[in-house]
């Protein structure tokens, strides 16, 4: 397909937004510059017809088999690797993102929709139940009871800044409402409004061109904290997926907690990621984790969710060789391109209240250029005792920046991970024995965080049938669940039964002679077979 | 075993709590008469013990296999079986319940114990996933990923008035969350404080017995909004389970949304079960509809959550003569005791004030005696225009009471349907040839409840694999799930994965070898073999 021309304006469903509203433009951040074209706001009823068009389409979308809502993610994939060129080209304006980067993330997007299709494709994952009837049992007959996963209904989600395709308008949320059967209604963000909107067209594309329902997609354009707050009120609306700041996805929660009827929101918010670094390690390999931890600092100048912000050790020779050798690369690391003139703002304005923190010592490069949006990477340490002493420290400095917070002993290490927040991730190096030594610490490690590491970095998020990209508050506002991996399509769903049903009237799943040929869980064991 | 001599007071681990508090007495509804004892309200330091003891339980039943915490729940079924008469005797007089009633509660309440330790010794309703590591893969290696469903952590269980068994202290909720390797406290209710009291005795024996931590479970007592509140906000809590009031639950929802760390509450609260009935249905079958959905109705003096509260007909002769004979029925029903005096108060004041809405009729016995706590059934009738014009209308009248609601077409049965509120069931009588053309009235009530009936009654709720109690809100606060069977034990759990993680350090669901021979998900592919 040939690239589509920015128009800078919205999807809602199958017609586009008008250009009444406020005007933006996505600006290019490494060289501060405001890029055409000139997006519009949309107005608060154009947002309401949005939601409006996708609850008319949640009933037909909720109809539609696995097959065919394996077809759209494959098409919306195919669309995206046809335009691949044009996508890379205007994501890096808007993010200052290197090609290869955007290259990887779109392939990872089409990854995504395609685990979705697969899963769709096989069926299974319904979790479809059936206990058959009993008429004869005694005191009361037993009904026929069969239940599976049904769509939950229209789904707002919420862009993230740092991911301006997997986490995007196509992106991991998106595809897994689409896959359970939920419309969506996409908050573009205004960095990457650009991006966003060449997307939005392909996926517009995809539905038009295989029939689905209008409503199954559109993309609203504007600030979040006014149409995006607008939407999250609106009735129509089953669940909010959102990616982004502590305080963006605090409001969300706070609104959809208000609704007259609150529903669920899924907001990856904020994640210190905790690294702790044991002493045998660190005297076996205590150089290879120097490299590797410093590429998981600041990769992406640091903008992972997942990026390594809390390192912590216990004072030993090797520890003080470990984190001597760190802060040299620290020290000789060179400026990177911040997403957008907020990050860069937000992450100098911690940076310096850190430093002006008793106690915290800050390693950097003496290089910096001054330019508007590029920054340095830095390595601060505290000991303990000071970071206990204030919950500031422990709060995500989201960007290059990784604290190490000395402890003097392994109850004190202890007290300082009790002390932590939940996070996405949390990574202990030892050897062997180490390992053995500390399960206690491993258990508590996997009450703070959705993935527990050993020996690796938590930067590099598979998406497979086992990660989990989720953990406790505040890093997920859902800490029950993931927002990457196929475990990710139980978001938008929720359990129905439905009893005595004649068998034309029950889903394909759940039919006497299981036309999809899934193993469901019959009378409590797991069968493929017919059920008469 | 005994049968244990009450003492009034709670139960904070494997100690009694202290006398201090303000007194209180069950109520024996049927006499309006205290009971015996007197009860002591827990002190918020003794809410705060139990809660701390919790939290200090929780690493290790988190750490206990499937079997082990089966052996507990088995136990915990052992005493009450032990203790049947007692318990039931206890719980007539608090309840004014019947004895097969108390019996058969009873009798469900082992059975949910069981159904749960059943789960627990097969070990698959982790959902263990395993993605083997690929380290030659290009561009960057995979690692070995393995996921399950690991416990939340302690759990506020809010017992029911309604359920003196199998909704309160060692009823669902709570079996759920001990499987789930959850430590639980639980809030008795005031109302059978007594059947509480005996009933935790026999759960603290068991977790005595098997030397599970002391903190596993503790039994609070006193007023719910001031004890049960200061529960909800205590920072060791991780969930919710609450059967109730829509106000109750409503004021948890809000104190777990406000909490520095917000946490999940599962609150049943509120349900009409709208049940239509179509006019072939009626002609072919209409007097044994009456007979069971009068049964449905009036069973349990209405107590239910599942009563059918709302009755929906388009105009027919078959629908004109089908009410006149629901209604004959309504007026020749006799009185019935209600649980407590609240609930009676309740119901009294709710239909004296529909009887005073214009429109409404209402249909009861003059055989009213007037004897404290006693009600007598009523069948209410609308026009569909006024019940859409009166939201008072479409909330649950808790007790004997249901409304029909007459309609002109069956566009207008839509637009009530569209009205109504989320549900635990909907309900549709029609024949075969009604329930085809009406597949789109179908798919609205899936959207309306967590179990759709073809040609049954809501009340009757199977405890099994395939049930789903819940629907959207205000029925369930969290719709997706279901605080009945076995799918009811995920409430209770988060995803965790392990990253590269030495195969010791693993759960047993997950090591290579797989000693629990379960089905697991290996790289897609559902396999109960070892993995290497």
């Amino acid at each position: 397909m040939s690239t589509p021309i920015l128009s800078g304006l919205a999807f809602i469903g199958s017609r586009r937004g008008a250009k009444g509203g406020a005007a933006f433009q996505a600006m290019n951040p490494a060289l501060a510059q405001p890029l055409e074209p000139i997006f519009h706001t949309s107005s608060l009823a154009e947002v309401d017809t949005a939601a409006h068009l996708a609850a008319q389409a949640a009933p037909l979308l909720a109809s539609f088999s696995g097959q065919k809502k394996a077809q759209l993610l494959r098409k919306v994939a195919q669309n995206i690797e046809a335009t691949t060129a044009a996508l890379a080209a205007r994501a890096q304006l808007e993010t200052a993102l290197p090609e290869a980067r955007c290259l990887g993330e779109i392939g990872r997007t089409m990854g995504q929709l395609k685990l979705f299709a697969d899963l769709l494709e096989k069926g299974e994952w319904v979790d479809a139940r059936i206990e058959t009837a009993q008429p004869e049992r005694k005191p009361a007959p037993k009904p026929d009871h069969r239940s599976m996963c049904r769509p939950l209904g229209p789904v707002a989600v919420f862009c993230a800044s740092n991911f301006p395709f997997a986490y995007s308008v196509a992106g991991g949320d998106t595809a897994a409402a689409l896959a359970a059967g939920c419309p969506v209604v996409v908050v573009a963000h205004t960095a990457h409004a650009g991006t966003a909107e060449l997307m939005a067209s392909l996926v517009v594309a995809a539905v038009q061109e295989l029939g689905f329902p209008e409503g199954t997609f559109s993309m609203v354009m504007g600030d979040g904290r006014v149409v995006g707050q607008h939407l999250a009120k609106h009735p129509a609306l089953r669940a909010i997926g959102f990616t982004g700041s502590r305080a963006g996805g605090k409001a969300l929660m706070d609104t959809a907690a208000a609704r007259p009827v609150p529903i669920p929101v899924y907001a990856e918010m904020s994640s210190v990621n905790p690294v702790i670094l044991l002493e045998e390690a660190l005297q076996s390999r205590g150089e290879a984790m120097v490299a590797g931890l410093f590429a998981s600092c600041t990769l992406g100048v640091g903008q992972f969710c997942t990026q390594p912000g809390i390192i912590l050790l216990v004072r030993s020779q090797a520890a003080q060789d470990f984190v001597e050798k760190l802060a040299a690369s620290f020290r000789s690391a060179s400026e990177g391109v911040m997403l957008t003139a907020g990050i860069y703002q937000n992450y100098q304005r911690e940076l310096a209240a850190r430093r002006q923190q008793a106690g915290v010592t800050v390693v950097q490069s003496a290089q910096a250029s001054g330019s508007a949006g590029r920054v340095l990477p830095a390595l601060l340490t505290v000991a303990a005792p000071t970071f206990l002493a204030q919950p500031a420290l422990q709060a995500e400095l989201f960007g290059p920046a990784s604290l190490v917070v000395w402890c003097e002993d392994l109850a004190q290490l202890k007290q300082v991970v009790r002390s932590l927040e939940g996070s996405l991730t949390a990574t202990l190096h030892g050897t062997a024995e180490e390992i053995a030594q500390h399960s206690e610490l491993l258990a508590q490690l996997e009450t703070l965080a959705g993935r527990v590491i050993l020996n690796g970095y938590p930067t590099g998020v598979e998406v497979s049938h086992a990660i989990v990209h989720g953990g406790p508050y505040p890093s997920l506002s859902d800490g029950r669940t993931t927002s990457v991996g196929s475990n990710a399509i139980y978001r938008f769903t929720r359990l129905v039964c439905y009893q005595s049903f004649v068998d034309a009237a029950l889903p394909a799943e759940l039919q006497n002679a299981n036309p999809l040929k899934i193993t469901r869980l019959v009378n409590g064991q797991r069968s493929s077979e017919p059920v008469s």
